[in-house]
């Protein structure tokens, strides 16, 4: 089958090995697949990751230990959990140590014609639901993580950093909390994306004006977030972490516990309330798309994705 | 008056300015102060303060615009707060941006016969509570901050980190919510004085052998208490900082993403509760005293203090 591959450089394999679904998994046809910040920092080496990539995904189960499935247009949780060990048991299934993840970490991913994974990883996309906003559900399930972890109330002011593509999932879905919101971004044209549907928004050169916020939600994807970040957050606030990047950063520990400050990482979250945001029509991932390319231009969708200012670049590997 | 100032040196002065408290504020006779790693912290450079050091006394009123405190024993708040900004009125008194710190910021110290502040901020100490106790109210309330910010849950596993006189305050503080804690320390004796109190303890060379905790407090006071502290966590767990220094800290903020851990600062805390577990003698502190001095021989005092293993020292300034 024709397959992304990255093993040091990236390629588009047109006969790599199609998977064979061990025990409890399901084969399923990829319809469409979404490139994420998280895979161009695969390539910067974070991870240390070698395959296929692509971890968003909709597709139609071809093969299935759970028979219902069969020909159910779905999408995957990227965790595949042990389900027997202590973390596991205690409900932290995406940090199982056992796991492998989804185009990241030990399993070969999504761009490409198939893929396999857990038959309970997968969940059935309603018919309202169109491949083209199906494909989101994996972001916007992490965007909808932050509201899992961290109680956001209709009164607190909340400053969103960042207008890349979380930046503008996160920002919707924090909106349906009624919260005094605004969001902070580099580009006018992505942020008219939010402004178009009432959300307050502002250039990161007119930050420095705002209102200290009791809550901000750092999805800039760079050190620098961190910094900002902490000069938009009122004493006693919570500092939400969206964004993951290869290295290190420099924090003055300190200053967050005189100022006693929360921070609050956040990865993967909930399919099910994703998928209901979308089938509801809450959150508009559409004018997200910045463009759809053939699996066998594969290496040109990465080069588009990586570019200053594109937003979701999506394969369709059929 | 004598006082223990700090000027870019410490020295004992003789005829120090006795405070003129302005009004709203009351005139105390200071009978014990305790000095906190903080003090050592501001001598190297912490906050830039110049004046007075010393922020844990108890005392007996000899003025007050508050009648009824006058002749009583008290301990004060350290922050004082203007009570009209934005800040104050929604609740954030110690975060206050126009507030004094006694002894830390703006405002001379209780390392002097008399001291001011503000009537507002002083707590009458029952007669149960002998001054050598009383003068932990402030480090203690501290430590119960803790439990103001996070719900520590009888079936949580707790590590505290750090056997120093903050780490003694806040694993008994953290005992009494039954929960399964271990204690982690570099000293035997200091450890000690827990283990009488059937607080599980542990080297910090043994520490490596420990199951990852729901919570770990960092009260090592050191940038490495980091670093441990998240060895010791679990993924999803909740990090609570207590340790303030000078300079920053390298962190790998990626790494909070991807474990998904709450970070949480940690600094000031309520004098009622602490007032209330030392009359009930729920919290043992005459164990964490190292030594008392007369303020002459303050300089001697703080050499003390800042030597490896000790505990609380105290001054007697009349």
């Amino acid at each position: 089958m024709r397959a992304v591959v990255w093993d040091g450089q990236l390629r588009v394999d047109p006969s790599y090995p199609q998977p064979v679904p061990p025990p409890g998994e399901a084969l399923i046809r990829v319809s469409l697949a979404g490139i994420c910040n998280t895979d161009l920092e695969l390539m910067k080496g974070y991870q240390g990751f070698r395959g296929v990539l692509g971890h968003e995904f909709v597709g139609v189960v071809e093969d299935s230990p759970v028979p219902a499935l069969v020909g159910q247009r779905v999408v995957g949780e990227i965790n595949a959990y042990c389900g027997i060990c202590d973390t596991c048991r205690s409900g932290l299934l995406t940090h199982c140590p056992h796991a492998t993840t989804l185009g990241i970490s030990g399993r070969d991913g999504a761009f490409a014609e198939y893929v396999s994974l857990p038959a309970r990883l997968l969940h059935v996309v309603d018919n309202s639901i169109p491949d083209r906003a199906a494909v989101f559900v994996e972001p916007l399930a992490a965007a909808v993580e932050i509201l899992e972890q961290v109680s956001v109330r209709p009164s607190d002011r909340v400053v969103v950093l960042g207008d890349g593509k979380l930046g503008l999932l996160v920002s919707q879905v924090l909106s349906l909390t009624g919260c005094d919101l605004v969001v902070v971004g580099r580009h006018e044209d992505k942020l008219a994306i939010l402004s178009r549907r009432g959300i307050a928004v502002a250039l990161e050169e007119q930050s420095a004006d705002l209102d200290r916020a009791d809550i901000v939600v750092d999805c800039v994807g760079r050190p620098e977030g961190f910094a900002l970040a902490r000069r938009l957050l009122r004493c006693g606030g919570t500092l939400v972490l969206k964004s993951t990047y290869h290295g290190q950063a420099e924090v003055d520990l300190t200053s967050l516990v005189v100022d006693e400050i929360t921070l609050v990482g956040s990865r993967c979250g909930p399919f099910g309330p994703a998928l209901r945001m979308l089938a509801m029509g809450l959150v508009e991932v559409e004018p997200l798309i910045d463009a759809v390319y053939a699996i066998d231009e594969g290496v040109q969708a990465f080069e588009r994705a990586a570019e200053r200012g594109s937003l979701k670049v999506l394969l369709r590997p059929g």
